[in-house]
């Protein structure tokens, strides 16, 4: 472990685990829904309202910042926490994913993954070593491995390829990350393979992380495949380290990865969602726009403690249609908030040892995205 | 004068006038500053983080209500105030001015005004009568009367007989009043002809408002016209009344006009102008994506309480550049801060009888928005 950086486990119940994460900037309670702050922003949600979502740690991806503003300007401003205001632990993502979704004309190679800005077409290499060297700059409290993230469904033996590349890559990248107060952790890969999500986390596990990820998932593979990798995955990793499930998920799947014994979570679906209008509630998902809510007052949820749920349905509802920053900005911080209050209640399960029967209520109600409203009809988009 | 409407002259300095305005919702400092809610929501800033700038009191538009949600949804969700979260003073626009510079097809008649909705070019018809009606419904403390804005400059006879169709309608709005927890404001014609303004003035004090407005103006006649016909209106206007100027404006523009003896401000530019990453400070106008920022940590004003002032300028200038939303949120923030802070200032130097030495410093430093940053060439738009 690095100084400043551990991992307790407090409660376990089934497979399901509730934990401490500790770094440098803090402590953080698992199971653990980081926000996306992409550009070292949570979109359209100032930081002091991130916090007050109930948010513990935030997550920022590398490459985003690479290209801009650069590492150089977020190092100079004190790293990434200061640049954008966080008083707590933050993680960068190393990029390996948005070379695989966003970049053009990438070649990777042995060396690294050399490919085109998706901003401004500039050439740009990701390799091991310059992946630690922009982190540590950044400087985030958890920095990732770069990996080699492929399509699922994919033939097994570019699975298998990028897999293995990805496990030397982890070995790379180990030997060149240096920042004392960074923790790395590695990236499970193997797409839906069972034998080689195994070899990938042995693999890891042997060269020793303080913390492991389960990348390469949620990329169209379906709920049943995912869960699948991960039971595949999960009994193959240390139980005194956290475990991290990269840009899950839905509700739903964070309830069950939960269930499988996952820690640590991120996803862009409570800002990207709640920029178009759909909102999650513990009774299923809202869609704003409809007609339904045009002389509602009754808030979202009635407990919930955000400020969007200080307002009737009916005024969000005006906010969309009338194309109003605020509606898109008071969903996200919904939508957050929501996240926060399922793990947080995952965890209160956990702890008390109730996760079984807390996980049979919440997956009765959690729509999946084209689910219906609850007592009406299929939603219009 | 209403019941639960007051307004208290507490000093005055030269011209210059510090008082308190009440209303059933609350009592709020004069020179007082109104950020404007369009659409029931001040753009891109949450209500909370509204009343956290200093804001007293917001306006909103009755012409916008109307149209999107209209002003039944309003009203049932408890009137204005109650739907957007606000727990202040409230006051709307008749229209008259929206009508103005908005709507398509528009025909004015002694009757009322009809034209088109700029939204869906449905057909609407705006009259004294159910503009009363309308801003019954949406229920703001402080209504104002239906008038007739004409472009400046104009014909003399043109703005006469605008100037004079509202003091009938004035008189039209007075007799259709009929809420009783809402003052009605008169709205003061007549372009840049002192003698038509003063007609104006006159006739509306013979019928008896409990506050007056200065209207149309800061409608692109510049500052010196727009002073000069500040002068020709306010020394017909009682003492005992608040004087609203609408509409305006620049940082200056408020200062004049607190110098020449107006109350109320409301105005646009404070979010307009953050959205383009224009920022207010008392060292003068600040261009958010000028190159210069790049590296800067420090924030737009050491000694502003907002949030956008707890992060460098490095940091605003990055959210600019990469197209965050929150950028645009937090220069309007800051800007809303700003203009309250401006007022402020005022209000203490009238209480203490320093305006003249304020005014003096405040017009050195407040630049135009063509104006150049302290130290720097001519900044880019």
């Amino acid at each position: 472990m690095k100084p400043g950086f551990s991992f307790t486990l407090e409660a376990t119940d089934g497979a399901a685990r509730a934990g401490t994460l500790t770094t440098l900037h803090g402590s953080v309670p698992t199971p653990l829904f980081m926000p996306v702050a992409t550009a070292a922003t949570v979109k359209g949600v100032d930081i002091g309202r991130v916090r007050e979502t109930g948010a513990g740690m935030i997550l920022s991806n590398a490459y985003h910042l690479h290209l801009r503003p650069g590492e150089a300007i977020v190092e100079q401003a004190g790293g990434l926490a200061r640049f954008m205001g966080w008083d707590g632990p933050t993680l960068t993502d190393s990029g390996g994913y948005q070379v695989f979704s966003l970049a053009r004309q990438v070649r990777v190679t042995e060396d690294g993954a050399f490919f085109r800005s998706h901003l401004d077409g500039s050439p740009v290499e990701f390799t091991p070593e310059n992946s630690m060297r922009i982190q540590e700059r950044i400087g985030a409290d958890v920095a990732m491995q770069m990996d080699h993230v492929v399509r699922l469904p994919n033939d097994r033996g570019t699975v298998a390829d990028a897999m293995r590349r990805s496990l030397r890559w982890a070995a790379r990248c180990r030997a060149a990350h240096s920042r004392p107060s960074q923790a790395l952790f590695g990236i499970v890969q193997g797409g839906l393979e069972p034998d080689l999500r195994q070899e990938s986390a042995e693999g890891l596990v042997a060269m020793g992380f303080p913390g492991y990820a389960i990348g390469g998932l949620s990329v169209g593979e379906g709920p049943e495949a995912m869960d699948a990798a991960l039971r595949a995955t999960l009994p193959h990793l240390p139980a005194d380290r956290p475990r991290y499930l990269m840009g899950v998920g839905q509700p739903r799947d964070i309830v069950e990865s939960v269930a499988a014994g996952v820690d640590m979570f991120d996803c862009v679906l409570p800002t990207r969602c709640g920029r178009n209008s759909l909102v999650y509630t513990f009774a299923g998902q809202v869609r704003l726009r409809n007609a339904v809510h045009a002389t509602d007052d009754a808030p979202l949820e009635p407990d919930c403690p955000c400020i969007a749920c200080r307002h009737g349905r009916g005024y969000l509802r005006h906010l969309f249609l009338a194309g109003e920053m605020l509606g898109p900005v008071l969903a996200s911080i919904h939508n957050l908030t929501f996240y926060q209050r399922l793990v947080a209640r995952l965890r209160a399960a956990i702890v008390s040892g109730r996760f079984a029967d807390t996980r049979r209520e919440l997956l009765a109600t959690l729509a999946s995205p084209d689910g219906v409203e609850p007592g009406g009809p299929p939603a219009a988009g």
